[in-house]
């Protein structure tokens, strides 16, 4: 029941440093060229976050170095060739998931654009768009921004408020903002560089001799800068000025008031006007239609996970490479003080985050490399479960890494005392700029959310519209047994778990079986539970939000314990593939600690559920301070394998000692 | 088991805004009229972080608000009024306090002057510092900073290595920096301001045909500026520039090269040397010297624990406020959405952080009481002993305010969503600000640490000196019994212990001697098993670094017990003390929240050491969401009665709703 025995030598430094590198391999994965060509640019560039810079200069110098990027070919590859792009999908997430070594003003710039607003025209848009957009955005001669979130419905995008007209007489449609609710806000691009918006706007439209109805959200794009960046009329841009971090992305406020747009700029890839206003759509559900749309857009979310993932493993270099150096109070015999790496308290607030950093890197490959593969097929092939499958696996990740990396980059200031409060050490910068990834592109508890709903209902598409009430009825009709997501496993995690015993008490903690099975059993346990509680919303005398209220916070917790099982899944399956024997060794004892400190940190559960009795709860928590302790003479390989570029860890706390 | 049924109904608004007077009344406490002073500053004056500020402008702007709080006359309050002060300790403290619902560059920059700097005048010095400094530095014409800490040595006084060498042929100290690790580092006030600094250094002194030797820190006062704000001679200062948050003071680093400042410069009221070096002191010991020159300086450490907290209260009326206007999702029916804060997830995100910000603000109140008391009581009355276990209180109750304070302010931030990014909304700036609380002023594990090796050791002297090691030796060398601190328990607690059941299990979880014996229990447990860890080391082959590596998580839990036990009795007492029924009742169930809240937070704990058993655990969790439903009615009125000034939540997400 304890973790494996290590030979606790770190070797030679050569030794140490040929295993970050071959560590550094298996996590740098398929996209690993772009990686080191990105980090070569932050390298040279010295593409660091900044202090002291106003505003408006702040601003400038990211658009700047946006414009440096280009000739990168990144922002070409998230575009299909026949667009005018290079087609690699893969490789356009990585480069700007790599940012997150550098700068995330840069990379939240450069995702808006060429993500965001570019993805918006790439994959809702059809040939007209690309013509007209695709060549010029990639270049920055069109500067965009993605105009979804409104002032009063941050992740309630199916409810948006602002509207898009269509007029006939004219053929345009007219964009209008018919509250102060429904002003886009915290749009990234909008305070200043962006002269074009994707829209996203609620279509109303009527056929000859139809009441124009509402057809739903679709997306429009409307220029709102001319070329002196002067608001043009009828459009009302604001600044939302200085933030918690990310000084370099102009966020601001759009309201429209009856803003005539062309025809041609709805972005009718599944949605078209015609002249005489008559609407038509391939998919025929406004619903399916809706988060069919939606899901064209995953890749942001995926981006947004990858780059937080990023600066986690950043702030977790620096901390640890200062554990290093950094002495406190004497050593026995008064020759030094001890390293703070030496300290069991130091060891347990920086070393299981970094065995998830390691987790949480390696199942975000995979969903990047997955993201890739639907994306670069040929649309007619791609089977929509999957696609769905991605969507909810993208938002599962999404939440947790980013809440990894804002942890993680949290405690690693704390971990550096006071010089991790000074700018010059870039903790602090990175911590003000990583705060808001656990918001935007989907908040975390609401995309926790949605991940447990799509498990309970197997992906239906009916409950995708439907508000807290409508699904809690949904699920309590659902004849009373929920139909759990039966995927089949993974063959190497099937065969992990037939070769370990069923009763996980009687195998040890550091078998994988063991610990696969620990964690599906508990997801299974709180998806059971959670349906039979739903179900009582059948109840004659129910209230359903009652029943919703009760059950949010079960809910979620479902949500975490599926975003823990399927990580570790990877993590299990990636290890199987390392072939050399000792990145293979290491990496094993990183996935104990990641598992122990999973179990660790919800050990009341398992003890409640009986899933693990006292004792094994015991050897967990002292197994976590046994896999410190054997990592600890890794510690310097484990983060040297993050690969952030020198000029990342030259600052003065790492100088001179 | 379940928490006490609630009349739910918050009744009418004019009821609720009478119940928060009441409550206010209750967590205003002694110097209610000092804080209502500020109160009244803060509004009329708007003192409120600000961004965009170059720290130039920002540092002056908050230098001339410390100028326009000269008139208020609690400067004047922290100092003896034979000294040129007004002697209200607990009114200086609270005033500053106060300040955390302002701006805490404000509050940082007036502690370090007034408390800081001003404190070791105060409590170090002897006449002739006091007639020369005190009224000078009560009203800025003597502006200074503390310059304790080096870049090598955070946390580690005794050990800090600018030397003050005296030379008796111009009976002169001489202070250097030795070492580059030497330097004074993130000094408040060095960086421009400060034209004195109070320098700790290692005295170097022999009488006449003595070889000097070293006598331990002494604190010296040394002018670091001249009226132009230049260097003067041998000093060389330098900035610590951008950090997380507090732009407006002015952090810096000081080098001595051979600095010669008068013997009179000495703060001599623990330690002297005469004009032909001959040292003196009235403490044999220097280790009992050196402890009780720290002690004198407490109130810092208590002043930065209350003005954490009052920073954490406004942080959670800013949450609370914004989750009772914004709207999520649509509610039954179709009209309108729920409320944020009818969300079981949100109610338990913020909610549980209230209780504690109660129970901890009443713990504060009393630290600030018995500081005051102790401070302003004849020195020749105060036992040491008392003095001790206030040092140790204070350090407990500032490791727990802080860390309170930073959580509950992320949350709040995180809670708040997009708007809670945006520095508009202030959230961001209260969070950079706030983040260093948990650092300075004693690193919170040190402090926790420090809490737990007092209770094993019964404050004995001679721990405080030790290293890691040495006190491991120390401990394990106690004839194999720790003697545990057995200070007699509040009446009102031992009453209430007497009246509950001695197996918990068996008293309701509501009665709150059940819950005073649970978080008794625990404490009491943990000190044992960890007091018979350390006893290890008496075993011949032992090596007392691996046994304190070993031991040092369970140490630190010791101190964190500790922590909660004893915020529990101060809640529990105060209720006691209540008059008003509506008043009692709500505070009862505020207190229910916060022991649950703690316990469920250590649940795996309660349940591996069978403390509680698995279905009082599931009663445990439950309580939390039947609490936190019971306490939603009533979350204005529990927020309101912080007191925030309203120029404090007069910001734009709280507006036009």
């Amino acid at each position: 029941m304890s973790p494996e025995t290590s030979s606790a030598d770190a070797g030679t430094d050569d030794t140490g440093a040929d295993l970050a590198a071959r560590l550094r391999t298996v996590l740098d994965g398929r996209w690993s060229a772009t990686r080191d060509t990105v980090r070569d640019h932050i390298q040279t560039h010295a593409l660091l976050p900044q202090s002291g810079l106003s505003l408006d200069d702040y601003r400038a110098r990211v658009l700047g170095q946006m414009k440096e990027m280009v000739a990168l070919g990144f922002p070409a590859a998230g575009f299909r060739a026949e667009h005018g792009g290079t087609g690699d999908v893969g490789a356009a997430v990585t480069a700007i998931e790599t940012l997150g070594y550098g700068d995330l003003s840069l990379m939240v710039k450069a995702g808006v654009q060429w993500g965001l607003f570019g993805g918006a025209i790439e994959n809702l848009g059809t040939a007209r768009h690309h013509d007209e957009y695709v060549r010029g955005l990639i270049d920055l001669d069109v500067l965009g921004c993605f105009a979804m979130t409104e002032t009063g419905h941050g992740s309630n995008v199916q409810h948006l408020e602002t509207t898009a007209t269509y007029r006939p007489d004219t053929e345009e449609f007219e964009i209008h903002s018919p509250t102060p609710n429904s002003r886009k806000d915290y749009i990234g691009g909008a305070a200043a560089h962006a002269r074009y918006a994707a829209v996203f706007a609620q279509l109303v439209t009527g056929g000859p001799g139809e009441e124009p109805v509402g057809r739903g959200v679709h997306c429009f794009v409307v220029p709102i800068r001319d070329a002196d960046g002067a608001d043009l009329p009828g459009v009302t841009t604001s600044d939302c000025g200085y933030k918690g971090g990310l000084p370099g992305v102009d966020n601001g406020r759009i309201s429209f008031d009856h803003v005539r747009v062309p025809r041609a700029n709805l972005l009718n890839r599944y949605g078209d006007v015609a002249a005489d206003g008559t609407y038509s759509s391939p998919i025929e559900s406004d619903n399916r239609r809706f988060f069919t749309m939606l899901g064209t857009l995953v890749r942001g979310r995926v981006t947004v996970g990858a780059s937080a993932g990023a600066a986690g493993r950043f702030g977790l270099a620096l901390a640890v490479n200062y554990a290093l150096v950094r002495r406190q109070f004497q050593a026995p015999g008064g020759d030094g003080e001890l390293l703070l790496m030496d300290y069991r308290t130091h060891q347990r607030r920086l070393l299981p985050l970094v065995a998830r950093a390691y987790a949480f890197a390696l199942a975000q490959n995979e969903v990047t490399a997955e993201l890739h593969d639907l994306q670069t097929a040929d649309p007619d092939t791609v089977d929509p479960a999957d696609m769905r499958r991605l969507e909810t696996k993208a938002a599962a990740i999404k939440a947790g890494h980013t809440a990894l990396a804002q942890r993680a980059i949290s405690e690693a200031r704390e971990a550096c005392g006071g010089a991790g409060y000074l700018s010059e050490n870039l903790l602090p910068l990175l911590r003000g700029d990583i705060d808001v990834f656990t918001t935007f592109e989907g908040d975390n508890l609401v995309l926790t959310q949605l991940v447990a709903k799509q498990q309970l209902t197997s992906y239906a598409d009916d409950i995708r519209d439907l508000d807290p009430v409508g699904w809690v009825r949904f699920v309590a009709n659902m004849a009373g047994s929920v139909a759990l997501e039966k995927t089949a496993a993974r063959q190497v995690v099937q065969t992990l778990l037939d070769g370990s015993d069923e009763d996980p008490e009687n195998s040890a903690l550091t078998h994988p079986g063991t610990q696969l099975r620990l964690l599906r059993n508990r997801e299974d346990h709180l998806t059971r539970t959670v349906a039979g509680r739903l179900g009582r919303a059948r109840e004659d005398d129910a209230d359903p939000v009652a029943v919703f209220t009760d059950t949010q916070d079960h809910l979620i917790k479902v949500g975490q314990a599926h975003i823990e099982r399927i990580v570790l899944e990877t993590f299990v399956e990636v290890i199987g593939r390392v072939q050399d024997r000792e990145t293979r060794r290491l990496l094993k004892r990183v996935r104990d600690l990641f598992v122990y400190s999973v179990l660790e940190e919800d050990l009341s559960w398992f003890l409640m559920h009986r899933h693990v009795s006292v004792e094994r709860a015991k050897a967990v928590r002292r197994g976590v301070n046994e896999l410190c302790a054997d990592l600890r003479p890794h510690a310097q390989t484990l983060v040297d394998a993050f690969g952030v570029p020198p000029v990342g860890l030259d600052v003065p706390m790492l100088r001179h000692r």
